[in-house]
């Protein structure tokens, strides 16, 4: 299988193949999380492209109940402070970008239009707790698809759950709509800044077969 | 930046370029989520090569809480079976091979193997609820890297979130130690047998810049 070609748009019988192993090094096995970034300009452009790519990733029902905050002005990197894990202030205030990854508690408003062919609005209205549930979900696989879409554009990442996500929500998203998730620092990381990788489960540790 | 070569290996000043439109196509673009696959074996090789593409993906303190059920056999499928929402059962039992993405309630019990810097068992041993949310928010973002290393590998995923986890752990996880999260049913994907693409936003509908 290693380097077989990938054969796109054929029906059918067009099997396509493994990446090549500086994708999976790009992507994952060489990729870091990044606490220090080069003084290198990161165009809103770039940005959107990360997006676009990430909203083609699988979700429940197609729901895409991502909502993104690209924070990169000094006075709105100055309300993001207060909400910070103290070991993560002086890392974010540096980073060229901090993107607010949240979730859009009435994602199912914009089922009909994204998942047109059956009811998906119906399973959620009313049902609060359950909207909830699966925007977490939903919106916590879009923020891997948005890691790796980074990172699939040269770019790299330095995701965060250390914050006060209500502090956030306050001072980004006042009306109650939005939560705020994963906050994700933007940049072209500093490779001598980095920490030496951690380990990680070999396949073995953590896989059965039944 | 498009095709600038990926530079590894050299520090600081090595910036990484984007990947190719075809890999881009194969994780996201033109990826699908399959309900019917064709006739071809799936190695158990390559599904524990996916294991270990996605276990080098980031999570909170290198928390890792994925844990991978990989069920092939007929028995094991009927084990599954009665914990499906109806409209899953047909292309689940006709699947090559199904993952329960599961995550482990006890994870800290390896950070101090997983996370060697610092203390990071303290932060979640005797705080079951914290445990366990930090537990389902990266054992999502580990499913969402398990169906990208998938295709990256010329796989094709199914993922579902139709079908009751109580009733799978009481049948796969008795003990209560793992909570199942997201099944995937996995295999060569039948491009024929597709339904049409469900729309996407526009990147500029879910975002700002502050």
């Amino acid at each position: 299988m290693r380097n077989e070609a990938i054969e796109g748009g054929a029906a059918g019988s067009a099997l396509k193949g493994r990446v090549d192993a500086a994708v999976l090094d790009q992507l994952f096995y060489k990729a870091r999380t990044h606490n220090a970034f080069l003084d290198r300009h990161v165009p809103d452009a770039l940005l959107k492209e990360a997006v676009d790519i990430t909203l083609q990733g699988p979700t429940s029902a197609n729901q895409l109940p991502l909502r993104v905050v690209f924070v990169r002005s000094p006075e709105a990197k100055a309300r993001l402070k207060d909400a910070l894990a103290p070991g993560n202030v002086d890392k974010t205030m540096a980073a060229p970008v901090t993107a607010i990854l949240a979730y859009d508690l009435k994602f199912y408003e914009h089922l009909p239009r994204l998942f047109p062919h059956a009811d998906a609005k119906s399973w959620f209205a009313g049902n609060e707790a359950f909207a909830k549930a699966s925007a977490h979900t939903n919106g916590t696989l879009q923020a891997a698809y948005f890691i790796l879409a980074l990172r699939s554009l040269g770019l790299d990442a330095g995701p965060m759950g250390g914050f006060d996500s209500a502090k956030v929500d306050a001072e980004f998203f006042p009306d109650g709509q939005f939560k705020s998730n994963i906050l994700v620092n933007i940049g072209y990381g500093d490779d001598e800044k980095l920490f030496p990788r951690s380990p990680r489960f070999q396949p073995e540790e953590i896989v059965t077969f039944a």
